[in-house]
């Protein structure tokens, strides 16, 4: 795969694309900080008449409550413009019609999966209620495991616990049939901006491990948000939409992985010297390449000045 | 591999062999019971001159931790009898010369392991000190980490915790050089009779989860274990070691994996049917096969009546 070309001609760019879609930590905002410039520029896509969606990997909100972090930074944005992982995680329940089933979801994650999960009717357990449980180990002790569970969705969860990987250890080794999804698996997540953190990979990989099972994945890079984008939205030509992200195994993967258009941005996880190979790459993206790359999306244009 | 055979021969076996290996849980005792007989079997095979080992993939305690538990059953071994993983962690910083790098551990794990450091004067932080500690997730928190951290080891821990995972996550990332040590990788465990329990390879797959690392594997089925059996005994004929345990994955896979002879015992999670391939067998167990197979370690001296 040929060396990532930084943007030169954003105006070739912005003709030749219809849909952009974006990550958002690292891409709109870093931590709770707007990257500035950005509403903007999603002004005068939208102005150019351009669909934009945002994609994101992080299940800790829904969509409803992503909606809410937009509006705090003042960005106005539709619910359904955004897919966030603990959406895919609904909607790839929906598509295989789950709910038909009549069983229920055991959650280790957040609230953006419950929420996501109310929003369509499907029953579940575990997530935030279960952050203080303690199994009880002494002689003779169990967990009592709901034997109506279908699935065990695991996401980000910042209370993971022993009870946690119990209950779903228990439930995907001995509830027949019972499905495995991973919202994503990101290695590290930037809960805050001061250092990196142990990703959702840390909560599956829990989870793999005393189950030898690996998950169903629903976040990028998997294909199930683009698939559903495009039949909702009627979009056959792939060609002309550009995946935005500041990730080479998640964002660009995924849009690689896709047929889509592929742009890094430097402003987030990715630095220049590691796109370009001067330093050693994270593990994991060896070989990734974007078709271009900007410093921030302000990139697609240009001040006058810069031209 | 040709499939186990009963073993309708003990007295052949026990001539050809000098020393027998055990693993403890399934084989000398059920969670907190012993099994029956057992007591008089290992008398027997000291009083026929047999050298006897215990070797289990257990690190919730020392090696002193373990005396006590035998002890509390009647048994009466001596420390250095037993390997439990945990000092399979210790032995194996011992013999790369960790000490002398006057670098710390973190320990994910219990206090099997912490004793064991102690007892060859490795410093440590981490352990059960860490289990109640939530990270500062605010704007501007981070976990603050021991720069002198040279390897993380990670045990069996019910106190399994975000803090603890982003510690050894920031640890394995950010500190060159720092070593990711596993006890065991065993799925499953059994703390309680009730049920089974998921096992340390839950908290080994958390951090290769964010970390994207292999361990290096210090427990059964890696070979260090017996190298230091057979280096501190002088024992040079490995075909004259049986390994007897009731897991295929970890005690048969051992054995065979290092030379040894190898016998399953009936009496932990191994059915007849299993083994056998009457039934599906456990994830991971696949095609390992035992020379001989036992209902309990009573077989090695059948009672007259049986023979």
């Amino acid at each position: 795969m040929s060396q990532a070309k930084k943007l030169d001609d954003p105006s070739s760019l912005l003709s030749n694309i219809d849909v952009f879609i974006f990550d958002c930590d690292g891409v709109i905002w870093r931590g709770d900080t707007l990257i500035p410039g950005v509403p903007s520029v999603l002004d005068q896509l939208r102005l150019a008449g351009k669909k934009i969606f945002f994609v994101t990997n992080n299940s800790t909100k829904s969509r409803v409550g992503y909606k809410s972090k937009f509006t705090s930074l003042g960005l106005d944005v539709h619910p359904e413009e955004i897919f966030s992982s603990s959406f895919a995680a609904a909607a790839y329940l929906e598509q295989t019609n789950f709910k038909q089933t009549g069983k229920k979801v055991y959650i280790i994650g957040e609230k953006g999966i419950s929420e996501e999960l109310d929003a369509i009717g499907i029953s579940w357990l575990g997530g935030e209620a279960d952050k203080a449980k303690q199994p009880d180990m002494g002689p003779g002790g169990r967990v009592e495991v709901d034997h109506n569970v279908g699935a065990v969705v695991v996401g980000f969860d910042r209370h993971i616990n022993y009870y946690k990987l119990q209950y779903a250890q228990l439930c995907l080794n001995e509830l027949p049939g019972c499905e495995f999804i991973a919202t994503n698996l990101d290695r590290v997540t930037h809960l805050t901006d001061a250092q990196e953190w142990a990703g959702n990979g840390t909560m599956v990989g829990a989870v793999s491990g005393c189950t030898g099972r690996e998950p169903t994945l629903v976040g990028k890079p998997a294909p199930l948000m683009i698939d559903y984008i495009s039949k909702k939205y009627g979009i056959t030509d792939r060609s002309r939409i550009c995946m935005v992200g500041d990730r080479l195994d998640t964002d660009i993967a995924f849009g690689r992985n896709n047929g889509l258009k592929t742009c890094l941005t430097l402003s987030g996880v990715t630095s220049e010297d590691e796109l370009m190979d001067r330093v050693p790459r994270k593990k994991g993206t060896e070989g990734i390449q974007p078709e271009f790359y900007v410093e921030t999306i302000n990139d697609f244009y240009p001040a006058p000045s810069d031209s």
